[in-house]
This record gives structure tokens, sequence and C-alpha cells, in this order.
């Protein structure tokens, strides 16, 4: 057995079944050994953002990691913007990168470079294997980091000579020690409060909110975290990001802490406890001058019920028991309700309307409308139940591949992707992998024209209003992109919008039909 | 005077005056000072990869460094495969980095990264700017590390609140020291040999070849070397992949090592020395099984005539001057010709010969066409006087980006990309960059419908043939691309030539006209 099929078997006992490909002449050995090993689905992608990217859409789905495979330091390279958002979404992945045999490396041939130092700022785990019989271990405990709790990113560099030699098959049962190490980037543990403390300020009657995130943001969890805040008189707030957060008619739907800092200030206005379940410290996504980082407000106390690493489920059901919350309590949640169709002319509002009023139940939403996409999340607070993803670590490009993986980890659902036109352009290549797979994935592209955000963040950082060559750094109509041409261009039908009445038609046929299609929606700036 | 203004003003004092950006939000100071410093023209770029990849081709075509303008770790990360290609080509490149306030970053918001654990692997020379009077000193010691000898890729890590802040004006003049250091990416430095150690090679009758690389592949000192090798009855060489390399009619033209091992094996085959002239030591690419890394064969000695950091032009005359040589000594170089326009059908070889029979005086050809375009050297080495820019690192998706910066160095010359299929489509992105800016780029898009390259190797590295899994995974035609379409979505003007006879016409079309254009050129399969 070549050590490329003893990594795939690994795997495969792992349940890792399914692996986003962008290979190289150093990862053929796993190419040829995917023949021998049918039971590893393989997907090919374009290019690396793709493959990483649909690598964080399928676990934040599935709940257990996909593996990617990518070749040398370049292939991981072009990866790493996704990986960075599947690290901050907690999601796991397994990527398997190809190295020179380290004796070649150290010739320093073309495509030599330190692997490692470009995995360890997205990876909350690298190792490089140096022997065959320590292959097996270095991929389980590559699956063991990547599930974690937390849940985070694992990087396996396998060299070609061990790849493509023969190695001890079946599992290493500890006789052989792992290479690799958890590393910098996995998320800092906050210390736990003692129970007693998050119970008294609960009771305290003062302003206080309970702040969930990660695994709080579905299930159970976010059920028992929103009984436990409405018996208390708390209010629920969500991290701004999550990376999987479940939504709609009868789901309790905690405020997501406004990605504006001056929003997010208004939010926590007035609190004097905030209790922290599975979330970060609220901080400003940037600094901006004369304005706070940290966005708890003066005299309100900071309480961790429980950290990344922790059991949730555990701690929400002691806080529970301590407070008298039964199981069967009630469960503040928005009522069933959609906007009626809208009809007229395309804007960020009747684009909003569009999707309320169609959204199926049970989609997958891939979200990275930005700033045309303020208004989505209103419209379809009442829609049937359904999933959002988030662009958890700002690194845009996210969209379109999360989507992709999501779709591939769950067939039967409907995927929708919002995707912003300068961050669609990213990682468009997602399009194609779309086509090849099938899947059944609706785009719509909400076009501005412009990169929104950073001609409203010019302002806001203090730098003024934007003369005419900054504002031609910060737009994208000069030339125009044709969406609809991107598209067909890649295999994926597609059509154009021209108003709120053809988007609703055109959103119905497209979810109604198997496969992948896109719709392009140019919209006014709403910024 | 704001960091950014000051950061700008530096560069523009040392002669970099041309900025590829893809700017966020903690950039927007250095886009507003954009305004208020229009001499530094500034170019947006729809994806990293792309602008690290045009500082390539203007570094290679300027002979001195752009800037790049990127966002944080994320953006880094998009830029690195392009800047690995530019570091292996030694093109002087002057990364700027936004970082978040070092006070901000300390707070783990969800866009910090560890951005120099990211640029060492890339950069010759890396830097974060701590203070606000060491940003003109890090700037300038930045460039001065681009420029070399050897060149490199220099990046500077500039935290937000010292670009909005006010910062002392003007040049340091040494009262401030840089922050920054050289790192492990630098090329490393061979020793050089004793004079009389190579001029007894060159004299020993025994067979010999000099190999140049680097700034001995244009100019005086491939003529030179060209004159030297020459005299002394040895071959002339050059290294496998230089980054830009002059060629054409009256324009010496060594035999580029083969990309392939065994290929590189025949040429040098029996030599007893080999002279080095700023080239690295002939390695494989990649390790194969049961093959050597180091291609030198048994029984020949390496001598180093200069190496990367050295003054190749005096090492050169000195060597000249020993050997008698003289600067009137005849250059042994093609005659002028080129091969008919062909008909008929549009295979590799066909297209090769239309490339051949038009290329215009004075291109520049950025050649990332692979295996489709083996025959392309050939037809086109006796065509008028041109530069071939090589794909130095081998990390692909670099084809069109370097065009386009080329373009942007050299207004006046006709630029004309040879671009692989699957190569394309890791930055196309590229091509909304030239329509926007109105280049004179000619693309020639050779699909073969996959991977060739990795088919080959597949059994190159002996892991046998391609069951239809491992098929699926190098082959790009479940769905075809439709590169016309592609372009026409980024606003540049495409066609699909359908025989050899149309390729023709439609070259001398679009290389006739200003502004970008595509040519979609299908060929079957060369291995």
């Amino acid at each position: 057995m070549t050590g490329a099929e003893l990594t795939i078997e690994t795997l495969l006992r792992r349940g890792v079944d399914t692996c986003f490909t962008n290979p190289g002449t150093s990862e053929m050995h796993f190419v040829a050994a995917l023949d021998r090993t049918p039971a590893m689905r393989s997907v090919l992608a374009l290019f690396e953002g793709v493959a990483t990217g649909a690598a964080d859409g399928y676990g934040r789905i599935a709940g257990r990691p996909a593996a990617t495979l990518l070749h040398l330091g370049p292939g991981m390279a072009n990866g790493l913007a996704n990986l960075h958002n599947a690290r901050r979404a907690r999601t796991p992945v397994v990527n398997l990168v190809g190295e020179h045999a380290l004796t070649h490396r150290d010739l320093d041939p073309p495509l030599a470079t330190d692997i490692e130092s470009l995995a360890r700022p997205m990876s909350g785990w690298v190792g490089t294997v140096t022997a065959g019989d320590r292959l097996a271990a270095t991929v389980d405990a590559a699956v063991d980091a990547a599930q974690g709790p937390p849940g985070t990113v694992a990087t396996v560099i396998v060299p070609a000579d061990l790849s493509w030699s023969d190695v001890p098959a079946g599992p290493t049962g500890g006789r052989a020690r792992a290479d690799g190490a958890a590393t910098a980037a996995m998320p800092r543990l906050p210390e736990r409060s003692p129970l007693g403390e998050v119970v008294a300020a609960l009771r305290s009657g003062e302003p206080t909110a309970v702040v969930v995130g990660g695994r709080v943001c579905s299930g159970t969890a976010l059920r028992r975290a929103a009984q436990v805040a409405a018996s208390a008189g708390a209010r629920l707030l969500a991290e701004t990001f999550p990376g999987r957060l479940e939504r709609g008619a009868g789901i309790p739907a905690p405020n997501r802490l406004a990605y504006l800092a001056e929003l997010a200030q208004v939010q926590l206005d007035g609190l004097r406890h905030l209790v922290l379940v599975d979330a970060p410290l609220p901080v400003s996504f940037f600094a901006y001058p004369g304005m706070p980082g940290v966005l708890v407000p003066d005299g309100c106390a900071v309480h961790v019920l429980a950290g990344p690493a922790d059991d949730v489920d555990g701690a929400l059901d002691e806080l529970a028991r301590e407070l008298g919350v039964a199981a069967a309590a009630p469960v503040p949640a928005p009522a069933a309700g959609r906007p009626d169709r809208p009809t007229g002319a395309l804007t960020a509002e009747s684009l909003a309307a569009a999707i309320g009023a169609v959204l199926p139940d049970g989609a997958i939403v891939s979200d990275e409308s930005n700033t045309c996409g303020l208004h989505i999340p209103g419209t379809t607070a009442g829609c049937p139940p359904h999933d959002w993803l988030t662009l958890t670590g700002g690194a845009i490009g996210q969209g379109l591949p999360v989507a992709t993986g999501a779709a591939i980890a769950a067939p039967d659902r409907p995927v929708l992707c919002l995707e912003a036109d300068g961050s669609a352009m990213y990682t468009i290549q997602s399009l194609w992998t779309q086509a090849r797979e099938g899947l059944n994935v609706t785009t719509v592209v909400l076009d501005n024209h412009a990169y929104g955000i950073l001609a409203f963040e010019l302002s806001r950082v203090g730098a003024g209003t934007a003369g005419p060559i900054a504002a031609s750094m910060l737009e994208l109509d000069r030339p125009d992109l044709d969406f609809v041409a991107l598209a067909t261009g890649m295999g994926v039908p597609a059509n154009r919008a021209s108003s709120a009445d053809e988007l609703v038609l055109l959103l119905e046929k497209a979810m109604a039909e198997p496969g992948p299609s896109l719709i392009h929606a140019p919209v006014p700036r709403t910024m």
C-alpha cells in the first residue's frame, strides 16, 4: 500500500469521504489512489480558493471535515484566504498538501517554499510527515485536531516520496508517534466564569444580554440559550458572523451584533452584564481613529459560561437547572410570514423582498451580499426554517465556494448564494465546479458596480471623501462585469433580472430546476 | 502628512511610480492619499494574484519595482503564488500590506492573522513598521532590498494607525532605523570559483557548457556570454525558466535546459565542465522515484563565474579579457526567418507556426502555454527581436497577470500572452484590468481541455495509468470552458479560431488594433 493510499484509507476510516482537489505533480499518487478508493468522493476545483471554501461550506453543514488536496506551497497559498474564514468559523477541515521529497526540497527546486510558515497562520494544527510509519498516526491526529472542539483547520504536509512509497498499512493504534502540533492560530480560550457568577448576573435584574456564537447558533443549544435568556429577562444576541445560524419561523432569533462598531455600541449600550456562550468578546472589526476596540460598555461585567473548547450543551443544561428553566419553557421566536412579492424597480429593498417571498423550506443561504444585502435578514426572518452561513473571517471570495461545498454536503436541500459583485470575482471559478457536479445552487449576484463597503469605510476611517483617483479604486463599472456571460462561459445557465417582478420569477424557476443557475441582479448603491 | 502619504512619497522619490492595488478598509488611507499624489499610477485588480503577477511582469520589463497594495493577511495570501514566481524570477517588487493597528490586532478581530509568517516564504525581505518615524526608512530599506542584486520581493506591513496618523515628513537620511530584515527566501548565494579555474575549464578542450540565467539572459551580458562560449567551443545553455529571455534573429540563442529531467540529462550528457553565470545548479523540477535530483552528470565539474548578488557584466568582461575575446568577436545567433502562414486544422504545431508567422518586432511574450506550447520557441527563433517571459516558479496562473504588468511597463510594445486553459483559470480576472486600462495585450488561450502536464506526469511519477476517477481530476471538458464568453464578460473582445488560417487572421487583427483582445484556440492534446 502506498502512502497516498494509506492516507486516503485513514481518512475514510475516520469518516472523511469528500475531497476538494486541485492537485499538481507532487500529488499525482493521491490522484492515482482515488481510482483504488472510490469511496472517497473527489471534487475538482479550477482554483484552490474554491476547494478550501467548499471544504468550509461542507464542514459547516455536514458537521464533519472534508479534505482538500493542494499542490505544494503555492497551492496552499491560493487556498489560504478561505481557510482563514474556515478557521474563524471553527469549521473542521483537513488539508493534504503535497511537498517535495525532503531531500529534493533541500536542493531548492523552483517550487520549493516553506509550506509550514504559510500554513500556520490559517491552521490550528500543522504537521509534516517525516516517515512512512508516522503517516497514519499523523492523519489521525489531524482529524482529531480538525474535529475539536474547537473545530479548526488541520494541515498535513506529505512529502512525495512518502506518498509513492510502500508504507505499513492499517491503523497505527498509537504505535507510531504523529508528526505535528497545534499552532498559535487556535482560538484563545477564555477563562470560564464560576457558574454561580453567571447565575447571579442573570438573576440580578440588571440589564443583561446572553451572546451566543459558534455551536450555540443552531439546534438544541440555541433553543436552550433562548429559554434561559427569556426566563431571566435578558436580551439574546449573537456574534456578528456565525459560521452557521439556524433561523426562520419558530426558531429563536438572536440579534446579531452589527458589523459597524457604532451600531454594535448602540446594541450593547446600558448593559451591566454580558454572558458569552461560545461567543468571542465583542470587538470592532477594524480599528478607527478615536474609537475603542473593545465594544463592551463601561461598567458592564463579562461572564463566560462556555468557551470554544467546552461542552456547551452541558453548560447550558446546568445553567438552566440552576435557574429553574424547564425543558418545555417558552422559546421566543419569529412567527411565520413572508413579504409580498415585490414589483417594480430592482433595488436593495425590493431584492430583499423577493428573497423573502420565495426562500424555500430547508434552504441553505451562503451570504456574501455585503452592503447590498443589508435588508435580507429582515425580510427572511419569518421564512420557513433555513441555515444562514456568514462571512466569518472577513476574507471576501467566500460565498460561491461555501455554497458549492454546502450543496455537496446536503444534495437534497436548495442552496441560495447571495453574492456581491466585487466578492464574486475572487473565486468566480466556483461556478464551473457547480456545473460539473450538477449542484443545486442558485446564485444571485447583487451588482452595485462597486466595492460598496470601501466607499463607505473611506469616510469612516477619517480619510475624507474620495477624489477621482480614489473613487476609481472603489468602482467596478469600467468596464461593467457581465455575470451572465461569465456564468455561461463556465457552463452555468444564467439570466439578468431587470425588475423585481422578473427576479421573483427567475428565482422560483431556478430553485425549482435541478442543477446550478445564476441570476445577475444589478442594484443601485446603498452606501 | 499622513503615514500613507509619506509612504507613497517615499516610493515616488525612489522611482516607484506604479501601484497594483486590491485594497480594503485597512488601506483606505493609502487610497485617499492617491488623490493627493497623482504621480503614482494606481491600477486596480479584482484579485490580488492579478496585482502581484502584474507587478512581476512590470518589474521584469521596467527593470525597477512596482508596488502592490494588499489587504491584511488574506489579501497577502491571495497574492502569494505570483509573488513566488516573482521571487524566483528575482523581480524587484515592493508589497505594501495593511495591518490592523497593533493594539487592535492584539484583540484578535476576525481579520487578524500572522502576516509576517505568510509573507516570509515568498519575500526576500519583510518588515512591519512599528513607529511613524521609522516609516520612510523602512520603505527605503524595502526598495533597496527589492532592487538587489539579487532582485527580490520586499514586503512592508503598515499598521493602520500609522497610515492615518501624522508622521515626520521627508527622507529620514539615516536618522531613524528601518524595521525589517532579509529572510530565508533570499537566493542561496553560491561560492564564486576563482577566475583562473573558470578560464582553465574553458581552455581545457573538454566538453564544456556555459549556463546563463537571470540577468545574463538579455542585453550585453547575454552577447558577452555567447562570445565567450563560442570562442572556447563551449555550448551555451540557459536556465529552464528565465525571468526575461531576449531572443529572435541576431540575438544569441542559448538552449534552455528542459523542464523534463530526462531531457535535461540528455542536454548535459558527456559534459566535463559547467560554467554557471547567474544561473542555478541544474536540478530536477520535481523528484521522481529512482531519479537523481541534481542533473549534473558524474565527472562534470561545476564552476561559478558569478552568482545572483554579483556584478555579472564585470565578471563576464574580466573573463573575456583573460580569454582574449574581443568586444567585436562573433556572436552566434539565429538568422532571420519565419514559418509560412499555416493552413488547415488547428493543432499545437499549426498554432506554433501561426505565432511564428506573425509575431511583431519588439513583442513581449508572456508564455504560460505549457504542454500545448512546446513547439512555439522553435517557430519563433528567427522572428524579429522580442522578449520571452517564462513561468519562473512553476506556480500556474502567472501568464495573464504578467502580460498585464508588462503592457503597463511598455505601453508602446505589443504583448502576446500564450496561456494554457487550466492555468488561465487561476487569474482570469486579469482580463478586466486589461480592458479597464486599455492595454495592448493579445491573449491566445491554448485549450486542450485538460491539465495536460498532469496527465503526463501521472505516468512519470510511477503512478501508472489514470482510471476514470483519476482522469476526471485532470480533464477540463465537463463542462467545456468558453473563453470567448469569459473574456467578453470582462470587457475584452474575443473570438474563437477554428482553423490555423483563421488564427493567423485573428492574430494579425488583434495585434494591429489598440487595446486587449482574446483568441480562444482549441487544440488537440499533445501528451
